[in-house]
C-alpha cells in the first residue's frame, strides 16, 4: 500500500501512450498579469472521456495480466472514473461493469453506455454501492477498479505531471485538486521524482475539507455531508492516498465556493476553455491569495471540463 | 480595390507573426464520428482579443508607413475589430480612437478602454456613425481602419488558413463564416495561393443571408434588419469583399438559427472550448449536411470566443 513510485509513473506514461492524449499546456498572459506570476495549465479537460480519470483508469486496465483482463473489470462510480473505465475496457476489448446508483443522471448513464460497459443500478446509500459491487464482481470474477485507492490508478494519474514537467522545466510550484486523492497523490509522487525542487500544493473546496483536516489531524477524517460545486471533490481520502499525499505534498489550502466560481469564470473568459468546478479549484487558490509560498512559475492541473451547460454556477 | 494577393497573406504572416498567437488546430474523433469525416478546427477563438479580427488590425497597423501611423488610427465598431485596433494601436505606440454607439455595452466599451483606445460615443445609426468617425478622422488626421473593406485587413485574415494549411495539407475543403466578408475573402485568397485543389465554402446565418444573396444576383445586396444570434455576421458584404468571394470561394450555403446553436453547444460539449456563436456558424453548415461536395478532411475556421456567459443561446 502506498507503495507508488516515479517509476510506477515512467512505466505508465509508456503504457498508456498509444491511448490517452498528450494534452497541452496553455498560458494566458492576461490571467498571470491579474496573478502576478507565471501560470502553465496543463489541460486535462481535453483528455479523452473530458478528464485525467482516463489516465488511471487506462493504467489500470492494460496493466491487468491477460487472463484476469479477460474476466472483466467493474468500479462504482456516477462521475468520470465511470466513462474512462468503460472506454479503457472498449479499448482492451474486455467486458466492464458500472455499478450506479438510481439518483445518477439519465446522461451520466447515457455516456457509460455509449462506450459500452453494462451499468447495474444499486441504492443511493454507500451500503448498497459496495454490497451492489462485490455481488458483481462475485458473478463475474471481475477485478474492482477503484477510482482511487488503487496504485496502477495513482501512478497513471500522475502522468499528467509528467508531461507538465516534460514541457516546462524549473516550476517553483505545481497546484493539484484534492477529492479522493488520486491525482494529488499521483501528482506528488511525479513531482518529486522529476523535479524535487518543486513544491506540490493540493487545493480542496473548504466545504469538502476531509485532506486538509485529515492532514492536520494526523489520521484520516472521512468527508460527511460535503457542500460544494466542486462535483469530483467530495469524497474522501482513502490510505493509499493520505499516505502519499502526506509524504509529497507541501501543504493542503482550501477555497470558498464564491472562489471556486470567480476562478472557473475567468478561466472561461480569458482562455475560452470549458472547464468543470472542479477543475478551477487549483487556480481559485492562486486567484484568492491563498497559497502562502513565494513563486515565479506555478503548474496548474485543470483536471476536467464536463459540466452541465444548462446548470453554469453563475446561472442567475 | 480587391487586389489582394496570395502575396500580401505571406508578407501579412510575417509583420505580424511577432504580436499574433499561432492558434492551434483541434481535432475531435467524436466529432468527426457524428458527421463522418476528419475535421481540422483552426481555433481564432484563442487568438489576442478572443478573435481572428486581430490579425487584420495588426497588419493594418503594422502596414502603416510612421508618419501616417504617428497620426493615429479610428475605426467605428462595437466588436471584436475595436478591440483589435486598440491593442495593434498600444503594441505600435500610436493612439486609437473608437467610434462606439451609445448602445454600446458597457462591458465591450471597457474592454477596449482597457486596451488604452479612446471612445468617441455616437448615435446608434449608420448616417451617425460615419458622421462622426469622419469628424474624428479630420480632427486627428488619423487613418480609418475599416472591419474589411481594406485590403491590409484582408490580408491579414488570410493568415488563419495560411496557417491551417501549412499544419494540415490535402485539406479537401475550408469553411469559413462570411459577415462583412473579410475572414471569408482573405480565405479565399490563402487557400487558392497555398492549396489550389481545395474548395472554400463560406456559411451564412438564413437571418442574415445577404453574400448568398448577392452572390445569385450578381450585385451587392445590403442586409436589411439581419436576424440572427451570430452576432459577428450580421454586417454587409462591401465591394471589395464581394469581388474576392465570388472569385475564390466555391460556394455559399446558409444555415438556421437552431442549426447554429446545435453546433455551438456540440463544439463546447465535445471540444471542451468557448466559441461565440458565429463560430460555430461553419460548423453548423457541415453537421446540418447543408455542404453537397463529397469531402474526406475538412478545415473549419472558429472566429472567435467572446461570449456572454450570462445569456448563452440555450438558457431556458
Amino acid at each position: 500500500m502506498g507503495s507508488v513510485t516515479f517509476e510506477d509513473i515512467l512505466a505508465a506514461a509508456r503504457r498508456i501512450a498509444p491511448y490517452a492524449h498528450r494534452t497541452p499546456v496553455l498560458t494566458s498572459s492576461g490571467i498571470d498579469g491579474i496573478v502576478g506570476a507565471q501560470l502553465f495549465f496543463k489541460c486535462e479537460n481535453f483528455q479523452r472521456v473530458g478528464a485525467f480519470k482516463f489516465r488511471g483508469a487506462s493504467n489500470a486496465v492494460f496493466s491487468l495480466a491477460d487472463e484476469t483482463a479477460a474476466r472483466g473489470v467493474l468500479t462504482h462510480s456516477s462521475g468520470n472514473h465511470a466513462a474512462a473505465l468503460a472506454l479503457s475496457s472498449r479499448l482492451r476489448g474486455i467486458p466492464a461493469t458500472v455499478v450506479m446508483p438510481s439518483s445518477s443522471p439519465a446522461v451520466k448513464r447515457a455516456a457509460v453506455e455509449g462506450y459500452g460497459a453494462r451499468i447495474v443500478i444499486c441504492e443511493p446509500t454507500l451500503a448498497s454501492r459496495e454490497a451492489t459491487a462485490e455481488r458483481v464482481r462475485l458473478e463475474t470474477g471481475g477485478e474492482l477498479i477503484h477510482p482511487y485507492d488503487n496504485d496502477a490508478v495513482i501512478a497513471g494519474q500522475g502522468t499528467a505531471a509528467l508531461e507538465l514537467m516534460e514541457e516546462v522545466p524549473d516550476l517553483d510550484l505545481v497546484l493539484a485538486p484534492v477529492g479522493g486523492g488520486g491525482l494529488a497523490s499521483g501528482t506528488g509522487v511525479a513531482v518529486a521524482g522529476a523535479s524535487p525542487l518543486t513544491r506540490v500544493i493540493g487545493v480542496e473546496p473548504a466545504g469538502a475539507d476531509d485532506a486538509f483536516r485529515s492532514l492536520q489531524a494526523g489520521r484520516i477524517i472521512p468527508q460527511t455531508d460535503p457542500r460544494t460545486i466542486a462535483d469530483g471533490l467530495r469524497t474522501s481520502l482513502a490510505p493509499r492516498t493520505f499516505d502519499l499525499i502526506r509524504r509529497h505534498l507541501t501543504d493542503i489550502v482550501t477555497v470558498e465556493e464564491e472562489e471556486i466560481i470567480a476562478a472557473m469564470r475567468l478561466i472561461w473568459e480569458r482562455m475560452k476553455i470549458v472547464i468543470e468546478p472542479s477543475s478551477a479549484v487549483p487556480f481559485a487558490a492562486l486567484l484568492a491569495r491563498k497559497v502562502d509560498l513565494p513563486y515565479r512559475r506555478a503548474g496548474v492541473i485543470l483536471s476536467g471540463g464536463n459540466v452541465d451547460l444548462d446548470h453554469l454556477p453563475w446561472a442567475k
